[in-house]
């Protein structure tokens, strides 16, 4: 139960007295602005402040005088995320880096250094101005954060070919639980002394330390893309194409959408998609000219080979992007028929088929609107949940069917996250995600990282677990 | 100083019951081979056995037994290493994975589950066979397991575009401190749920726990590459060329050879080299054939902007693999003019430069021979410092060029390991290279998976470090 608002300002006024009244926000009305992030956890809690740092110093400040009281810090980019990962904590403090955006763009070595509270796409305008690439695209890329998409080690739409966020980062500053920035890693592309902890960051949800600065490595622009759109009648042969080509070429986009989503983008577009498809591929090839040619001549064979109804191609930008758009849509399309639940689970390619089958029959079950639309080249699907909110038991039956969704999906060998993140929404399943001994040893690394789980708690770990979790006793013991 | 060898079956007798005589080798004789790895560590031990482990069962069964009785555990590959990580420890166990190393192909999901044991070259046969490409490519892959190419984060000729082993490690299982077998990550492209626990152990060097299987990505084959060679009658020039290539594009491969290296080869080979050049450039594009033929054009002009002497690009496979045999030849070939400390410094692109330049100071100052070898494109360097062994001061000045040039490489912002690891020969310089706050979160890190030490001590960590470290202290605490 979140508590109501009190006078914090007493309790703060040593941090106040070293930031400045500036950065340090009590007043109820603005703290509002930073309780939740897009998954609206039902369950935030009441901050006691918010700071709104502008430097390494502030960060260290911040965590010193939280950790020497035991006040929660979480730390919070844009607020973008999905999964409740930066969902207030009753008495914490909200540590905000929407005001540390430095972009430093290094052409020779092809790397940026950027502060956590940069857009991604800031990043990717920064690299463009060199004639750079920083490919990671989640499709929030206009209004997510650098820190954020490496606290999820965010994905996105090129990632089927081009990786996700973790194969971008080099380095890292992060300040830990006892307020020391430790500098990892950096603009090194081989690097071998110690243990990787660079990577151990990257994904961590703010459960370790707070990162202040990161190492980005870069690549040159993007060769123009052309684009293939497929339309399919049947679900099943629309990912038996997913699967023929994915398995044998790299695609630069692989993404797909089914007939609800398809429907939702129609609904809010007009812009004339096929209403009766069962399912729509949107797929790129990004290599040189001829050998595109040869790709996108690959994927249409793929795609007759498996009944697709309609399938048009082009190397028109315009053309392209108003169908990229539509793939962008989805999400807002679908919010517009109820509230959403999104889910981001993921398969190895061959269950793609079952895991979205099994989609369907747990939303005919439940009697529940799921829209899916998936980065089907690696497996990660983004089915949308949707429901009245009026409706009590709608929403009862949707919260039911999405912890169905996850279990589904383990089942199928894969994960309850591709992509946003285990947060506050999906921490239930993330013991029959990765199973309890790996579990046991997160959070043995937790434990020794920060051991009064100051950072985040609540987000990925159930802090009474950690609690139980002894440091003293021999873990190599059989 | 080495124990000498004593009768340690009765110590054994339980070990030997579990597993069965055949697997736990305990004459000194075979004993002998498992002690050093091609490093030739001086300070290797003289371990109580052998064992040869056929399954995780037995892996795990030696480690329960071992961990129950706090004996440390060295786990080896092919016994390839450069840095001594896999030298035998007193009275420890040398836990061999080579007879552990099953190999099996998914081509739906592009993905090879292999066994420790098994040695790079054969891994990318298998994916062959599938049309499919595991690309690290360490110069030793004939005779390299991919387990110690895991447990060094290994690199090669294509990193420079295709990235490092860590790159390919999707999942693996490995045993802990405490003989649990435990599955991280899997088959699957993303996965966010829980710490990147598959990335912390990829470079961890057996430190914290065997990895019993892995599970590598793979991607399509490789296209024929275009081959260019160029030589330069300065240093300087040869490294600037370097820095434009990769700075504005990225070459498939870019390898540096140096004069005493070039001479080495053309020693040992006679196969015609410029014995004049003060360096050689090895460049490839695998780009499609018209766009290959651009970027060639484009490594052409930037190498004759750079004063190139000569260059002689090529499409004819038999031409270029003559080419990269000399250069793979580099390290056997400097074995013939004496014995060889074997570096493996690294340093960001624009650097390369100061780097190479400072070490040929050392070379002179030191009086030692230095021949470098490089993978350029990425900065990282093996110098190869090379002494008579029958000349003690000359031994004693190689040794102390040896740290030289890992200081060297520390001041230009570099790493004193790309890609060989740390192991027992770089300890002493992990402190300088990644600082004392990081080196005491990998205490704590190690603490916390592996608080007796039972694994590798004495490689990567201070073993005395890691025992003051008080798993118990609160590290949270300012």
């Amino acid at each position: 139960m979140a508590q109501a608002y009190t006078d914090n300002r007493p309790q703060l006024q040593e941090l106040i007295e070293s930031l400045g009244e500036s950065k340090v926000v009590t007043n109820p009305a603005t703290i509002d602005n930073y309780r939740w992030d897009r998954a609206n956890d039902p369950g935030a809690g009441i901050p006691i402040a918010v700071v709104r740092a502008t430097s390494s110093d502030d960060v260290q400040t911040t965590i010193r005088f939280a950790s020497s009281r035991s006040i929660p810090v979480v730390a919070r980019g844009a607020g973008s995320g999905l999964s409740g990962g930066s969902s207030a904590v009753d008495g914490g403090i909200i540590l905000s880096m929407e005001n540390m955006r430095d972009i430093e763009i290094n052409p020779l070595t092809r790397t940026a250094v950027v502060q956590p509270g940069a857009f991604n796409a800031e990043v990717k305008a920064a690299a463009a101005e060199h004639g750079l690439w920083y490919p990671p695209d989640p499709s929030s890329f206009e209004f997510c954060s650098i820190g954020g998409n490496i606290a999820t080690n965010a994905g996105g739409l090129c990632c089927v070919k081009y990786g996700v966020t973790a194969d971008y980062v080099l380095g890292m500053k992060v300040v830990l639980a006892d307020g020391r920035e430790v500098v990892l890693g950096g603009p090194r592309l081989k690097d071998v002394a110690g243990l990787n902890l660079t990577q151990l960051f990257v994904g961590s949800e703010g459960t370790l330390g707070v990162i202040t600065e990161v190492t980005l490595r870069l690549v040159p622009a993007q060769r123009p893309p052309t684009t293939l759109v497929a339309t399919f009648s049947s679900l099943d042969d629309s990912t038996a194409a997913v699967l023929g080509i994915a398995s044998t070429m790299r695609p630069s986009m692989l993404e797909f959408m089914d007939h609800p989503t398809i429907n939702a983008v129609e609904d809010a577009t007009g812009m004339g998609l096929d209403r009766d498809a069962a399912a729509m591929l949107i797929i790129q090839s990004d290599e040189p000219a001829e050998y595109a040619a040869k790709e996108i001549e690959h994927i249409e064979a793929l795609c007759n080979q498996h009944n697709a109804t309609d399938i048009f191609a082009t190397s028109d930008r315009e053309e392209a992007e108003a169908v990229i758009a539509a793939r962008r849509m989805a999400i807002p399309a679908v919010e517009q028929q109820g509230t959403v639940l999104l889910e981001d689970v993921g398969v190895p390619l061959p269950r793609l088929g079952d895991l979205v089958r099994g989609m369907e029959h747990i939303a005919q079950d439940r009697d529940v609107m799921i829209a899916v639309i998936a980065h089907a080249g690696d497996g990660n699907t983004h089915p949308l949940l949707v429901f009245d909110p009026m409706n009590e038991d709608q929403k009862r039956r949707a919260h039911i069917a999405y912890g169905e969704v996850m279990d589904l999906a383990v089942r199928l060998g894969g994960t309850i996250t591709g992509e946003h993140g285990v947060g506050r929404l999906k921490r239930p399943w993330l013991v029959d995600s990765i199973g309890e001994d790996a579990l046991e040893l997160n959070y043995r690394i937790k434990k020794a990282l920060d051991p009064q789980n100051i950072f985040n708690p609540g987000a990925v770990f159930d802090p009474a677990a950690i609690a139980q979790q002894d440091p003293a006793q021999s873990a190599g013991t059989p």
